[in-house]
């Protein structure tokens, strides 16, 4: 069952490149046991001596030589052109052949899926992979999607991406029969545009293998109520980068709040302890999957630490061992079929 | 300048009713003196103990009777059909036959809407006024439209709430130019999608008196950087609801932290008071203009209690004083101009 998982990383990608990648790697490692190898891609002179730090990973680890990087502002059709060879080009090229079962880089992420797009290409017929955020609710975590890949989505968009997240959502968090929702102004049937409302009407049918519960409201996505949160990448985005800033503004409110008075000084002292497990818990996921490609490409955070590139590497192994792949292509065939009983079919038959 | 205004007060709406609005009334008067007098519509049989319990009110008070109300759970359609002669209904037709400068109702939204649109009539080409939700930021407050009641926006509609928004923030707030932005995904222009992408090539022309700062972001909503945030119903709808999630998510996160151990309730004993501080700052804005109309109607929410009632008729009283509707206008007339230069006629005539 636990087949050997070979992950292969990006180990220039991110705000530090080796000097965190590979204490991560050797962290994610040193808790699978013998389950997981790497092939790490980067600058032989810089990962050596990150390398002799960590003696545990001897003997799991696999150096691939390369000069060039992608750097981390680079635009995405920039960095593509020259991406050939880079440490990112090269992880996700290890996927493409089938010597990893995952790719991992905490770099440029525009640059990352242009770059997964054009080699593993799109399993799916949506322009680029949906952004996915895990999202803190009051019962644990959902899977929001897509937070800004696709501005503009139409019907079938919407219902792609409830296959890919509800398939996701299972791979990585074990839930069973996750329960999707469509995000929208409202919870009746003729809330909403055009859009969000011919997907729900398509979801409700009942043709997919999927667990529809219907409309969520913003406020939903914190209190849990669905497992899988589908939206638009316009809608998502500015929803994720909304709480994101209230998060913000409350913490700094709050701080000001508990240094006003001696007194409240004192009691903001006392319960520090629980306070830093309250940010703890509230500080964002630390790995994004790119969905819908032909192959498991993680997206790791620029600023991740040690601990959170761990963390992104236990996700990418969580899919690499999954089903998920097979259930979104199910999904996928049924999709097909009932938009094209749904919709009039375009006026060229073109794609 | 001061001139006495007169405030037309659905004494009937809200939660509560009379026992709530009475007072509200009370207390916006004594700190108004003698500039403020209001006609309360309601049911004479209730609204006479509330108004023998506040004597000040004595000579600034005329009361007309009506039996009948718009219920609060009503649907807006439902509501309209039989609402001549509520409390609601009479508030706004003191507005329209010019007794009252302004309305103010703590009832069912969407019936104050359709019943202040059939009576006033919009002043703009929009088909209901914007939901504007008075923000709190890390500078002090913004202007956010429209937060729910225009789902489909094209560049049009925008430009109107660019319109209707600026002038609303300089009249209630004081800012003699305030800045506005376009929310968005990003803040490049090639950002977006075409709505909202050209709404920004117009606002950038400069036509319009209006500070035009360009696009904002999710987070900008709370770090205060524009004054005003113009984006459609859909977008802004999930965006306010999304923030008051999570900041009720934190808030009992954060309770479940200070209660978690002894030393951490000692310290939120202490800090209770500045908590306290932190809550009311985060609580949402009492009052909500419905703009475009000819006239000012101002909704306080449902739950809102005495001194919330009393907040929201200032900003009513505010609006009535102002100069806000010409400033519209003015804007108007030039957002014709500009639309026609920028977008191809439309097919048929019509409008």
């Amino acid at each position: 069952m636990n087949k050997t998982v070979v992950i292969s990383v990006d180990a220039m990608g991110g705000d530090h490149g080796p000097p965190v990648v590979v204490p991560g790697v050797a962290l994610a490692a040193s808790r699978a046991q013998n389950g997981l190898r790497f092939i790490l891609h980067g600058d032989q002179a810089q990962l050596a001596p990150a390398l002799e730090r960590t003696p545990g990973l001897k003997g799991r680890v696999e150096v691939r030589h390369t000069d060039t990087v992608v750097a981390m502002d680079e635009k995405p059709a920039q960095a593509l052109r020259r991406s050939r060879g880079t440490s990112m080009w090269n992880a996700v090229e290890s996927v493409k052949s089938g010597e990893a079962h995952a790719a991992i880089s905490a770099g440029n992420t525009g640059a990352l899926m242009a770059i997964s797009k054009l080699q593993l290409r799109m399993s799916v017929d949506i322009e680029r992979p949906p952004l996915v955020a895990t999202w803190p609710t009051a019962k644990g975590v959902s899977t929001v999607l897509d937070v800004g890949a696709n501005v503009d989505c139409d019907a079938e968009r919407l219902l792609e991406f409830a296959i890919l997240g509800e398939a996701f959502h299972r791979a990585a968090h074990g839930v069973a029969r996750p329960s999707v929702g469509l995000l929208n102004v409202g919870s009746e049937d003729m809330k909403g545009h055009e859009e969000v409302r011919q997907a729900h009407r398509i979801l409700r049918e009942g043709r997919f293998d999927i667990n529809y519960h219907g409309f969520v409201e913003g406020d939903d996505l914190t209190s849990g109520v669905v497992d899988v949160v589908v939206t638009d990448g316009f809608t998502g985005n500015v929803a994720l980068k909304t709480a994101e800033g209230v998060a913000r503004f409350i913490t700094a409110e709050l701080r000001a709040a508990l240094t006003s008075t001696p007194l409240a000084t004192a009691g903001a002292f006392l319960a520090q302890g629980a306070l830093r497990a309250f940010r703890e818990k509230m500080s964002p996921d630390p790995a994004a999957p790119l969905l819908g490609l032909n192959g498991v490409v993680v997206k790791s955070h620029g600023g991740a630490t040690d601990k959170d590139f761990a963390a992104a590497i236990r996700v990418a192994c969580t899919l690499a061992r999954s089903d998920y792949a097979a259930e979104i292509e199910r999904n996928m065939r049924k999709l097909v079929a009932a938009v094209g009983e749904s919709c009039p079919p375009a006026a060229d038959g073109a794609g």
